[in-house]
Order: C-alpha cells, then sequence, then structure tokens
C-alpha cells in the first residue's frame, strides 16, 4: 500500500508498505478521502515539529471503509463506511471530569500517532461512527471538521431567532455560519478576503467586508441594537480579537474557536460592561459527530461547495505547496483510493 | 440635615440642607448607615469625573428606615427598615433583553444621581427592599456589596463540593468567598498583603500567598488533581490575569470582578485548550439582593468582621483620606445618624 509521511522541512514523502493485520480491538479502514486541515499545514510548516513524532503519517479528517476487523471489535464489519473521530482517551483521568475529549493525557490520532493520510489505517473501534450505506464519502470527509462546527454552535447555546456573526470566513467559519443558520440564527460572516466573501455569498451565506463597513454598526442596524446574541471568533488574529467584545450585545457568547499561540491583548473591561461571556472550545464529543453525520446524510446545506480540489494521495508535496500559494481556497481532499 | 458633597480636586463638603418631601413614587430614607465602595473612592480620586456631576452627593451601599412615603407608594410604610438597589433602569429598552441591571441607559444611583452620603435620601420605591424589623443596620450596609458576591457565585454556577480560587483578599474579594464557601465548595483565598491574608484567617477562610506558594500546585494538591473549577478574578491586575487561567481545571469557568480599565493580555490558548468560560459580571438583580438579605439576616458567616471603621458622616473627608494611607482596611461605614 501506499503510505505518506512528513519529514519535517516542509517535506512529505509517499512510501511503499506492508498492509497490517488489525490488532484486538482495531478496525482496518480502506480510506477513500483525507481532508487537510489548517492544523495539517500548520504541522508542514514545522510549527508542530516537537509534538510530531518524524516520520508521521499525518491527517485526521477522512471518509472511508472497513477492511478488515481486528478480535473483539463488535458493531462493525467488513464494508461497513465509517469516519473515526480521531480522539484516544484511553488515558483520561478522574481529574478530567469526565471531559475525555479534552483530557490532559489525550492521543490526537493523526497528530500524537499515525493519521489518515494512507491507503489503509488500522485505528481503534471506539473511535468509529458509521454512515449509512449511500453516504456520499467526499462529503464524509466533511464530517470531522464540521464537527469542529457543531461543538462550537452547540457550547454557544445559539437560539432560533439569534444573531451569529461569524469572524473568519475561512472553511471552519463557513462551516460554522452553516451550522447557525441550520439552527434558524441569522449570521453574519465578517472576511476580509474578497474571494472568500464571495464564496460565502455563493453559498447563500451574508458575508461582509469589515474594510467596507463599519461592522458594529451593520449588526446594529440587523438587530434592532440588540448586536449579536453570539460571536464566534474563527480568524485568530488581533482587529477580530479588539472587534468581537464590540459586536456582541449584552450578554453575548463569544465562542473562541481559533488558536492564539501567545496571550494577546482583550477588552475585559467590556466583559464586564455588558456581562459577556467567553467560551473556549477545542474539537468535539460524540454527540457532535452524531449531529454532523445527520446533516452530512441530510445534506441540506451547501457542503459540497466547500469541496474545491481533490487530488491524488501521491500528489500531497504538491497539495501542500498548492495550499501555501492559494489563500482563497477551501478544503482539499487527497482521494486516497489510488 | 445634614449632606456630604463630592466636589472634585479629592474634596468633600458637608453641607446643610432642607430636607425634602418625596415626589411620587418616591420614598424617603433616614439613612443610619453608608459605606465606602472602591468605586466611591474611584470618584474621591477624581477617575470618574467626567461621569460624575459635581458637585455631587454620592454613596450607594446603605441602610436605612423609611421617613415618609410618597403618593403612590405601595407596599411600604414609615418606619420600615430597608436597603436600596441602586439600579434606576426606567430607561431600559427592547434591546437590553431584559438584562435591565446593566441595561445600555442605566443609571446608577449615587454615581449618576444624588446618592446615600446623606442624611435623608429621596428613592423612587421600585430600588427598595425591606429588611425585617430586628434586622442590625450595620450588617445591612453590607447587603449592596454582598450583591455584588451572590451575583458572581450565581453566575458562576458553583456547586456543593466544587473548588473555587479567590484572587484578591479586600471587601469584595472576601464577600465572594464568604458567599462561596456557604454553597458547599471548597474555597482558597489568593492574597499577596499579609495583613489580609491574616484577616481572611481569622475570619474561618482558606488564604494563601502566590508569593510563597505555587499557587497551581497548592491548588492542584488539594483538588486531586482537578485544579480550580471556579475562578474570581477581584484582583484587577496582570498577575492574577496570568495565573486565572493556569490555577482554573479543565472546564473551568472564570468569573470576571474585577475592573480591567485597558485591554490586557488573556492567554486564549488556555481558554482552547481546557474549554474555559470567562463570565462577566456586573452589579446585581433582584434576587442577588434577596439571596445576600437572606444571609444577612442569617447572620452565619462573619459579617461583622468586615466592618473595619465606623465614622460619623461629617468626618466624611478625613475618612477618605486614610482609606488611601490604610491599605489593611476593609468596609468603612459612615453612620449619617448624626
Amino acid at each position: 500500500m501506499i503510505a505518506t509521511q512528513y519529514k519535517g522541512n516542509k517535506t512529505f514523502s509517499v512510501i511503499e508498505k506492508e498492509i497490517e493485520a488489525p490488532v484486538q480491538g482495531d478496525v482496518r479502514i480502506k480510506v477513500a478521502y483525507s481532508g487537510v486541515c489548517g492544523t495539517d499545514v500548520h504541522i508542514y510548516h514545522g510549527m508542530m515539529d516537537k509534538r510530531v513524532a518524524m516520520p508521521q503519517t499525518i491527517g485526521h479528517e477522512m471518509s472511508g471503509v472497513i477492511d478488515a476487523v481486528g478480535s473483539g471489535v463488535k458493531g462493525f464489519k467488513e464494508g461497513d463506511k465509517v469516519v473515526v473521530r480521531p480522539l484516544d482517551d484511553r488515558k483520561a483521568k478522574p481529574s478530567d471530569k469526565g471531559f475525555n475529549h479534552i483530557c490532559e493525557e489525550l492521543n490526537f490520532i493523526g497528530i500524537d500517532s499515525p493519521g489518515s493520510m494512507q491507503q489503509y489505517w488500522n485505528v481503534p473501534a471506539f473511535t468509529l461512527h458509521k454512515l449509512k450505506a449511500n453516504t456520499d464519502l467526499k462529503l464524509a470527509a466533511l464530517i470531522e471538521p464540521l464537527s469542529v462546527a457543531t461543538h462550537d454552535v452547540r457550547l454557544s447555546g445559539l437560539q432560533v431567532g439569534e444573531t451569529a456573526v461569524v469572524l473568519g470566513g475561512g472553511p471552519i467559519g463557513l462551516l460554522v455560519a452553516m451550522v447557525a443558520k441550520e439552527v434558524g440564527a441569522q449570521v453574519i460572516i465578517s472576511e476580509v478576503n474578497p474571494t472568500r466573501i464571495e464564496k460565502a455569498k455563493s453559498m447563500g451565506l451574508e458575508a461582509v467586508s469589515p474594510i467596507d463597513v463599519d461592522l458594529v454598526e451593520y449588526v446594529h442596524s440587523k438587530t434592532e441594537g440588540r448586536l449579536a446574541d453570539v460571536v464566534f471568533e474563527v480568524a485568530g488574529v488581533q482587529p477580530t480579537l479588539n472587534i468581537m467584545t464590540e459586536v456582541a450585545g449584552i450578554r453575548g457568547r463569544i465562542v473562541m474557536v481559533a488558536i492564539h499561540g501567545q496571550p494577546k491583548p482583550v477588552n475585559l473591561f467590556k466583559f464586564f460592561w455588558k456581562e459577556l461571556k467567553l467560551i473556549g472550545a477545542r474539537v468535539y464529543e460524540k454527540e457532535d459527530y452524531e449531529k454532523s453525520i445527520a446533516l452530512i446524510t441530510a445534506n441540506e446545506s451547501p457542503f459540497e461547495d466547500m469541496i474545491t480540489d481533490v487530488q491524488p494521495l501521491s500528489n500531497i508535496q504538491q497539495v501542500f505547496e498548492n495550499i501555501d500559494k492559494n489563500p482563497d481556497g477551501m478544503k482539499v481532499l487527497m482521494d486516497c483510493q489510488l
């Protein structure tokens, strides 16, 4: 079989290796598609070299079909379409309080252990979610990033009739916007890249540039002065941190989706004055996957438009190089069914 | 009657003025005690001169007895012991979503309009809470700051058996600690002033200095590694902002009690990583006053120890000058029953 390996220094290799039998409790998946996550790009840039044991097969956004079942595995059989929730929480402790998806010794499969950017992938059966037989496996590769969005929206407590402002119209921002819209909220995306604004609009989403409009005034006018009930900070830059506390109305909830590597200035006075809440959100829980699978199965949102490129797995080096050159792109999938 | 007036430039005057009849909907209160709040000290320092219309009678932490009742007032009569919830929310709008205690056009009585540092005080009857006839009026002057604490603790969702860390052992910090303890939580105060640490200990509270102990290790050892379920940031300085995200455990809730005038660096990565929540909290709602009145009436916490000085109203200038000289003091009351 073909596997890819990140070797450091912005370099992937494509190697030939033996297919392995699944050990007890594991299944072997014939990977269909493996999406490229922002985290994978981060790894490619060498930002996570301390954490990633090189050479390493990365990748955690995927869809596939069970190819072999290890002993002791119940509820799954060869031919089942599945996705993996790539969280190995077997080292969770009581001090994690049952929040095992973010347990202190979490093993994130595809970062801390081998991932899906290969033809066959052996994973513990407890990470699997089964898909319906007629599920589109390209769309199914979006279930992992979509689950980040369903988790974010669930933790926000967004209700029908509320207004959500999404700061940042990249892949996660658009998925958050789609989930928020499906809840029944008014959704406004703020994004500076004109191509991404057009992309969002073409998907039926409302998107404005905070360069062209005064975002706070705009949201004020769209909410009879209530401003945003929920703000999703997805962009991860200082200007969005500055505006998140302005665009949120009284008792607004701000979900911190972006990863800010360094401490950054936050207007804490506004948290006090308007009784704002900041809600940290990381990965997903089982119910978020179930919600995402239901959304992908129903296929009533423009998920297909998220996929802007599909490339053979063996093109991995070129795929990552192109992502760096193309800030307009959304989700790139690698086809692992060579 | 005697009234005091803030005139700017760290100066109060004590004046003689006519007692006024209460207008429709108002009552006249014979003020018993008026406590000095940190906000009053802030006003004295000239920090709120843009907001305070000088000369102004300030003060909003008080207890008293109804002296006269205006027309149309129901449910109150001369001789009733009362406290005032000093929030005039008559300009609340639909965009305030019913959170009238922090409505956009809130009039904070004692800052935006005349306050309680006078012998007689006319206020709208809707601001009143009635006390039992046997209530100690000195303790009752603590109901307003105690309601800040009951509001903070209620918004935190603190549960019996959880651990709360209070960053800052001043008056509000101690009140928060007392309310948190009454909930049934393990409470640890972090404070750098040795006199305040001893004060807290003398009141039966646990208090440590983050200079003497590694606070995170200390809380870790007291919680079997869970760390704090709730953190109250009361101190309002950068070191407490730095430690709040460290001492909070997975899904910990951090209540922002302090007023940070400027944007300050916050470790947003920890919010993401541990799915922390930051909860802004400002003043109080009706139910917080009711809870505080119940606590003061039961008098099972060491509230009396909070009152470190009682001075006649006419000493107001000296009272504020002394507060500046004495960082160890807790709550100073002015006796308005000259």
